[in-house]
């Protein structure tokens, strides 16, 4: 079935993820703070509109994909909101990295409106978004689920249901992520401990890669720690410690310590004291090696 | 080429490796300090002996598969020990998880009485030695190296080579163990934070070891977390200690920190503290649970 | 010189720095949410208002000892706040415990309507500021802060100052707090491994407090954790734990590591999970004992 | 009571405290590795002796202040060690920091020679020793610490008794030197979130040390801490990680986390990585100064 939608945030993730939605034959209307960025989605069909509330028809279906909980949060309950526009009937689909808490939150006032929320967030780096092979969680009202499961099916390889609660996709998504820094962590200790004992990390990397760890998370990252191209962001060490405080809230939030988020947080937080907050999340790597005495602290 | 293979240490590891090196031709002689261990090699012909020297043929090749450094130095340095039988051109095949510290004192040890000394330790549970399905890695005077090779070829699925330094391949096996238990904190975390917040643990499990994590190590140790069976001890935790004491051991030596190697060690001890020594090592998820406030202390 | 004085917040702490007040000679007007608690200071000669804005008067001074950061907020930026009616020449002197955040928040929106923001944070429990021994900390524009400093003499034994920026007095309370909390960690293992290795905790307690660490943190909390009467609040945990996420929150917003936060925080949250956050923070060390095997997990 | 006293161990520590037992009108004879260190002595009426074994006169006492365990045990259990010189009713007593379990160890071997082990470790550095006030705890056989304790009166301002066990007073000594390095730890990080929020830590050094914490260690180190002359070594890191190392162990030894020593511990691990063994332990500080971003890491 055609839908209306509308797309909001247009950046990295955002905009391959948009092409793809009009690569299924929907139709588009799109809008991003910096409107140049939308350019390029125009040449392949989309309308481009001048605010945030305009991209919604009543009773469509809008997408989004913004920086941060504060982002989503103003688009959202601003007056005259692209959700006041969707009214009853309307789905937002909410593909950012955001807290729980804040899902909730607007999957409250959204109801005022008639308005589903689905919490649907990704796994993926831009290349994967637009090759269509991320991973998607999603959450909400069953009925909203299974209207965008097409929609979702367009934009990832997979789509893993989490139930009727808007905040679980948010939960699963923050646990992924948890994970992936978590391991970071490990094979940043990991290749000092080589390296200060003698052994070559790209040889322990190869090795655990292709056995015991053979999974793309540790594949793609020890690859990335061990080539030492730091300073080049493929994800910002910024928004992973963005990401790592929403982990580290949610916990707070549920009474429960997470020992691990902890140490991780606090090695981001040393590498942005440090000035690497621009360079790749794989940096904290940096810090780990620094500690042992392997490299001078340089210039940033 | 046929090898006169002696083999100390016949526990759960030992025995099925020792069958699969009998199964590709070779004349063993085994012993075990707890005779009866050795019976069921002997009816697929092993030659049982009574002294761990005994099993050294000069110029022969000895496995040794021993619960710690202390047992594995003791039976190295007794007097009149299996390594002066060996003598000139014999090789000590050592697959048990120590301080590389420890291989690099056996090693000049052994040089003084002509022995070569290879580090080979190896990944996998009983199932997989019995099924030759071992990832072994090893390290140590490569003539040496070149002889054994066949050997493990016949033990293990893939041996990996880290040089001439007899230290390296035990450095590599601490990597590897840490990593693993780096892993089971972050998934104890990742499940308490996803119960805390009315998300299923299984779901989460079972997404992140189809798509990111998509590798042997966690997918069982998932499950096994999930499933909760934690006195049922496929490695006891109180190995999981030793391995990470070895690790932290090593770091220390090496003057450097390794956080998380810290966090799991003060998680694996507090789990000894509360009386789950002998339970699995992923019993750690329990002690996570319970500063959750996700379960009441039990009995033990 | 007598003042006019308002004092909005008459809690354990707020109600005995008030009545000092008015024992030195100042006029006060009290406001309190629960109105009955500030019966007390009216018998003491304290007029009663019915709203927070009702406390101020033009130029004059205005005291505040509230709960948290945004309870302070509400009633500074409500409409009509005593802000507004203190006005040109007022002064509004803030003792709570917030982020330093806030207080530079706060100082901005005053300076519109031409109030003077002194942070005056205090060191010292209900007992000590009945009895005008309270370790005071103030920073704000000079001139206020010596219009206050009369006032502050009149409520502690000395007032420490630290200059002209709003924020910098608590930025020093909360060192101090997280001090205390990184004591009472000490304290906590320090026991935990004496009564593991049969060594009386008192005994330690009594000498470390008369020697080495012979200062009222030590001693007072040395007693509290080896009594052990955890369920008698006389500071809750749920407050300890909001300090030390104000402490975490403020590393964080000046971007920096402090890892022994992170750990008294973790500690808190565990307390807090298994039931104790309206307990006296000491009872952290229930937790610490719980790790060591020491006690079981009781009921709570 | 005169007594046949010897010393064997004349560092920083021992060779005021011999000085001091010659004032008190005892005989030494004192021996030290390296002779010369012993030469101030025998001006002072001391007779040297050329093996650690010649200190010892039948029956009589024989003190030790070595660096580590190891050093003790040597000169302990060597052959024809000036245990066995001591014989029946001799008595040692070790003033050294060392582990518990050495203690115990010593203590049961002594006992086979007829010698008591009185474990008497101290708290003081140089200048305390020499003006007679250490801070001593002691325990073992109450006849022996009956018997030395008109001897520590001559070194020490008070001793504290811990009954007959021979390791509990090592235990309190550990306990003392974690609580100072916990107050080191707290310190820095307190320090690096002043001067992060333009606050100056030298004035909360001076706050503190005259309210809360008005105690030496607090007073001594804030201000070292501050001043930050750490290539001058009072107590050399490596001693300070020695000590961490120690209480780790006992930890361990014991079954119990303690997540503040490993936090401490990595933090000293970490400033020996960055090539500072020889500053003063203070010099921890560093470290976190620089994961703080405040300060470049320097040459060393």
């Amino acid at each position: 079935m055609q839908e209306n939608i509308g797309f909001i945030g247009l950046g990295n993730m955002g905009e391959p993820i948009a092409a793809n939605l009009i690569a299924a034959g929907h139709s588009l209307k799109v809008y991003n703070r910096t409107a140049s960025k939308a350019e390029p989605l125009k040449a392949k069909g989309a309308t481009i509109v001048a605010t945030a509330a305009e991209v919604a028809t009543p009773g469509g279906i809008v997408f989004t994909m913004l920086a941060d909980d504060r982002a989503l949060d103003q688009v959202c309950t601003a007056e005259a909101s692209f959700v006041e526009t969707l009214g009853h009937g309307g789905v937002h689909v909410s593909l950012s990295t955001i807290a729980p808490a804040t899902a909730k939150h607007l999957a409250e006032h959204h109801r005022k409106h008639g308005v589903d929320y689905v919490g649907s967030p990704v796994f993926g780096r831009p290349e994967a978004a637009a090759a269509k092979r991320l991973w998607i969680c999603d959450s909400g009202p069953a009925a909203a689920r299974e209207r965008v499961r097409p929609l979702l099916a367009a934009i990832g390889q997979r789509t893993y249901e989490f139930g009727d609660d808007p905040a679980a996709a948010h939960v699963v998504k923050l646990c992924g992520n948890f994970m992936i820094a978590a391991a970071l962590e490990a094979l940043a200790e990991t290749f000092a401990l080589a390296e200060k004992n003698g052994v070559d990390p790209a040889a322990v990397s190869q090795m655990m890669g292709e056995t015991l760890f053979a999974c793309p998370i540790y594949q793609i990252y020890s690859k990335l720690i061990v080539d030492g191209q730091f300073e080049d962001a493929k994800f910002r060490l910024a928004l992973g410690l963005k990401d790592m405080s929403l982990v580290a809230q949610t916990a707070a939030a549920s009474n429960m310590p997470m020992p691990l988020v902890s140490l991780v947080r606090d090695r981001l937080l040393a590498s942005t004291a440090k000035g690497r907050a621009d360079w790749d999340w794989t940096a904290l790597a940096l810090d780990v090696a620094e500690n042992s005495g392997l490299r001078k602290a340089a210039a940033r």
